[in-house]
């Protein structure tokens, strides 16, 4: 057995150290040592666990060996761990000390022992046994003749105890099924908080009893009860991970205004918004009632979440209405508040000591900070790293969700090599402990329950490794390819990214041969940022999101292949990189030939000069790859085509462009 | 326009209407009338509803609208109906007279109008409108510029009152998410009555405030607790459906007894039950205690359940525990009770009190039925039409489920061609009349959340048909033919029996290109009837089922194409079948080429005899095809192969048996 240093794998990018390879562990443990032989899956696997399980272990493990066997065709005995009491030489023996509790810093961490005769867990609290499960069937593998576990001991703890995933559920709502699997899912990855965006202006999606009027008028019927809150807490808790709700205030409200307009800044009549983006509904900072209705509301709501953290947004809110309101004016120059950052700090303040009553302590986005805020407020910081370093220097803890927006649809490589440690600061070793982590943010202005997972997975694994695993751990390639297998490996726990992309194709086309789109998905890309939705006004909430953009995703896989064999075509001009290039041309020439058997509506029509200009661009490309050169007219026509294939169609953008480009400058300078 | 009865329709087998052809409804309506032009759907569709909107019209609309978008890709600028009141001239115009109740025989009738700038919807009830809405999607359709509603007059009713499809939860549970998209595909074919089959011997599925022990400890933690079932319940009511519940006694009652053991005919521990198959656990009779329990159970289930009907199984009680307990044979003596049936018939008299007590009607399955039984009783026929038959006769309301057992995986042919009135029979009119209808079963031995809808959809779409249209209309060929139709649009509701066959492929074949396995699937069917787990014994409740076999499907639509064209080929000897022979035969070659590359674990090469056989009798084969005929080397070389290819593999069969011997008893006779 040798043991390898972190460091030392992560320089050597995973690749020399023979079994590593076939290794799909992610997030990256702190510690491996591995070993030579197997643990051989078989269907006399018990598991046995040390004390009186934990509804945690039990419901754990009872998953564990579902999943064993559901991948593995294994039929296992048995259904259902022992108490160590029970059985003798158990395959998996679990031993912890405690039950964990859901809060900050809590002890995560586990060692795991896979040897040829016995598996073993050891953890400090079943948290960290869950996460060791978690590994245990990342570790799974098989060859000709058997699914098995490689020897293996790892060590494994955290970088950072603060892993979250926010979702929206404003924007588009989302059933307790698709929650609840997204959190299966997390804590595959090992990612401990749920923090869950719940209301906006485009809804309000909490059953509030002493408030009715927020579900029953702002949110269009779509909300949760207190029982499926309640349920969704459970469901998390018994995974190790804690759930932070937000209700975003005092701007983003105007689904608080649909259902209160007597506590708005402005005397007007509040609708459901519709669209996307900044809007000017604000909660009135100088109105009693306002904060009448925030106490009802969040007291309401405190014990449905008993987690200490309760996030309530702040962020964008711009303050027209508080500029134009005259009473607030008066109320400004009464109380000396210089401005509306001033005022809000006034409004935060006393929302702060709601949720101090209630046993909260109090987060919010970049924009809440403000020089008198209590030390145990937590800042969230959107805006970069900046911001977070100052707040993080000051004293107050933060976290960072810059770099880890995963609605804009950036490449899963910009996310992964988003460090949240600057290489350079000023701040105390103390001070850096004040940053206690990230969140990935799934905003939902373009998503539904049908495409959801899609955009969370699988790059927010990439974002898990991130916030788990060293910070030397960072070779993109081997991500990627570890990437892969996570991916497929999700669809056990119910994630729908990779099986919804036909369900769409399949809508589209009419129920066609989908050969033809599928390999159009592999080259296009939704658009990226703020593009697809430009001003917010183009798609409503109800707009379908069943359109070809819906069924593509970042990191399109043939796009990536063709960008990297130019790559290597014009720097080594490899033979390889050649074939595959001319493959690839080929095959989009081909698949123009079967798109077009197929487009006979007018959706499907949109795609069409997509499909045509890349099969005739292919045509010439290929002519000059064969004869090293393109006559001027090729030259010309392909420039053109190019041109034209640069242009956004049904919002998403051609992923092959650049490599285009870069291929055409080889002939530039030779027709 | 020209007016067309429906008897004409069903004579000509749909085929000489022109537009007709295009028209994918399912199930078929009473009477169409037919015209020349088109509704085109643009964004500015809007709908009106004549009243207040009833809840359902709200919903119903809402999700019409966001269908629509859905799969047209159109902006519907409207996201929800306004009272007729509030618009003018709106795309669609819906009256109802009143909200429907969920009761038997309520009226379901609807008309549906679409002309060239207009729609209309005419219901008594808001529960027809809701059927007209499903009618008006399946009748969207389009050409290359546009998507449009073909010009168009529907007068609709049901057949027969009761048109169920039953859900076993207790064999394997299934949340309240494949509960909910199973509700909403029940509506889409005019569904209306879900059976919820709650509690068997492998569990109780059920929060039971006054008997804890049933849900926590017959249940593994997998039952509903009473606020997801009010939301079931609410959710099919807002669908026009009702729901039925089923707790089955006093056999099939394991798991009552693992909570109360005390009430058990047999002295001894109780387990849950983790095969399937009829077992002894039977509920003691003779014993108050058990109906202390049924009452405190059934009192606390019933306003649950708002629906007149309760069902308490009382299917194959063989009453072996009873023949074995001495208190239990001296109280039939005691009684003049002579046999266990008479003995089942005093606990159904007893159990029927409780029920009445609570304002339910009891109905049963077959079993329960005796001559003492109170008129309103209603018979549950899994036995056959003559059961069914002699308990109409008698006066008792039956519903019909033999024949539509949809987990023997039998052709959906067998299902849709198994009509309730059979042809001769010794019934009045009125007497006809107690046959209200039937339902489709879905026992869950063998399902799981990830398979039960590819179980359930599309087939019971044609049975739907056959509760709803008239008896004329059974043209296998034209069903077979809207039923794909109706199968891919059933994506649209979630219904994931499509995208989950590549799930389970994918994960069979640990992420490898499923090419060769998607072309299997097409030719192998899932073992039928109970050969699957011969003796219930193969597999446990915890078993994978997420093999082969699972993504596999009734009706392999290569299969039926290969057996169709061997049938044209030796009654005419056609060239084009002899060319689509040829066809399959090269694919299968080539197949094994494919699949031989990912074989490369365990579970695939289970799968390599077939593959292999398969090709190397291809080979065979279409020299036989080429030459007419086989030299004796050959011929008996593919009768070995064919003996080969009959036997199950993975709990498969090869659907093209009967096609490939009926092939080789043409060659048979020349060689």
């Amino acid at each position: 057995m040798r043991k390898i240093s972190l460091f030392v794998i992560a320089l050597v990018s995973f690749s020399c150290f023979g079994q590593n390879n076939t290794l799909n562990l992610m997030p990256w443990p702190q510690e491996i040592i591995f070993g030579d032989s197997n643990y051989i899956i078989k269907p006399n696997f018990t598991i046995s666990v040390n004390q009186e399980a934990s509804k945690r272990i039990e419901i754990a493990t009872t998953k564990f060996l579902r999943r064993l066997s559901g991948r593995t065709g294994v039929f296992i005995d048995e259904g259902f761990a022992f108490k160590s009491s029970e059985i003798e030489n158990p395959s998996l023996e679990i031993n912890f000390k405690r039950i964990g509790k859901l809060e900050l810093n809590e002890d995560e961490s586990y060692q795991l022992k896979v040897s040829k005769d016995k598996i073993s867990i050891n953890a400090a609290t079943d948290i960290g046994v869950i996460y060791a499960l978690e590994t245990l069937l990342q570790l799974e593998t098989n060859n000709e003749s058997a699914y098995f576990f490689p020897e293996i001991t790892i060590n494994d703890a955290p970088r950072f105890p603060w892993r979250g995933l926010m979702i929206d559920v404003a924007r588009h709502f989302e059933p307790l099924d698709v929650i609840k699997r997204n959190l299966d899912a997390m804590a595959s990855v090992k990612l401990n908080v749920f923090h869950w965006h719940l209301s906006d202006d485009q809804g309000f999606r909490v059953q509030i009893n002493s408030r009715p009027k927020l579900h029953q008028l702002a949110s269009d019927g779509q909300y949760y009860t207190h029982a499926q809150i309640k349920e969704v807490v459970q469901y998390a808790s018994d995974l190790g991970i804690r759930v932070v709700p937000e209700f975003d205030i005092p701007g983003h409200a105007t689904s608080w205004l649909v259902a209160y307009p007597e506590i708005a800044s402005k005397d007007t009549i509040y609708k459901i918004e519709r669209y996307s983006g900044i809007f000017n509904p604000t909660l009135d900072p100088t109105n009693d009632e306002t904060y009448e209705i925030l106490k009802d509301v969040f007291t309401e709501v405190a014990p449905l979440f008993p987690d200490k953290y309760f996030h309530i947004g702040g962020d964008e809110n711009e303050g027209k209405d508080w500029d134009k309101n005259k009473k607030i004016q008066a109320f400004k120059k009464q109380h000396d508040i210089k401005d509306n950052h001033e005022l809000q700090a006034y409004f935060n303040s006393k929302v702060q000591q709601i949720l101090k009553d209630n046993g909260k302590i109090m987060m919010g986005w970049d924009e809440i900070f403000h020089p008198g805020l209590p030390k145990d407020v937590v800042i969230h910081s959107w805006r970069g790293t900046e911001a977070m370093l100052k707040a993080a220097k000051l004293g107050y803890k933060t976290i960072l969700s810059k770099g880890y927006y995963i609605d804009l649809l950036k490449s899963v490589e910009t996310h992964y090599t988003n460090e949240p440690f600057p290489d350079t600061h000023d701040l105390t070793n103390e001070q850096l402990k004040n940053i206690l982590g990230g969140e990935a943010t799934m905003w939902s202005e373009l998503v539904t329950p049908l495409t959801i997972d899609s955009r969370i997975w699988p790059r927010t694994a990439a974002i898990a490794e991130r916030f788990w695993s060293n910070k030397a751990i960072n070779d993109v390639d081997n991500m990627l390819k570890r990437l892969e297998v996570v991916s497929f490996r999700l669809e056990e726990l119910g994630i729908t990214h990779l099986r919804n992309r036909d369900v769409i194709l399949r809508n589209i086309s009419n129920n066609q041969n989908l050969t033809s789109l599928i390999n159009l998905t592999k080259i296009c890309e939704p658009l990226k940022g703020y593009q697809r939705n430009k001003g917010g006004t183009q798609y409503k909430t109800f707009s379908p999101f069943t359109q070809f953009a819906d069924a593509c995703n970042a990191d399109a896989i043939d796009a990536m292949h063709f960008n990297e064999n130019v790559d290597a075509f014009l720097k080594n001009n490899t033979k390889e990189s050649k074939t595959e290039l001319l493959k690839l041309f080929k095959k989009w020439i081909q698949n123009n030939v079967e798109f077009t058997k197929i487009n006979n509506n007018p959706t499907l029509n949109q795609l069409a000069p997509l499909s045509i200009n890349l099969a005739n661009l292919s045509s010439i490309l290929i002519k000059g790859l064969e004869q090293d050169k393109l006559n001027k007219e090729d030259y010309d026509s392909a420039t053109e085509l190019i041109k034209n294939l640069r242009k956004p169609i049904v919002d998403t953008e051609l992923a092959i462009n650049s490599g285009l480009e870069r291929l055409m400058s080889k002939f530039n300078k030779k027709h």
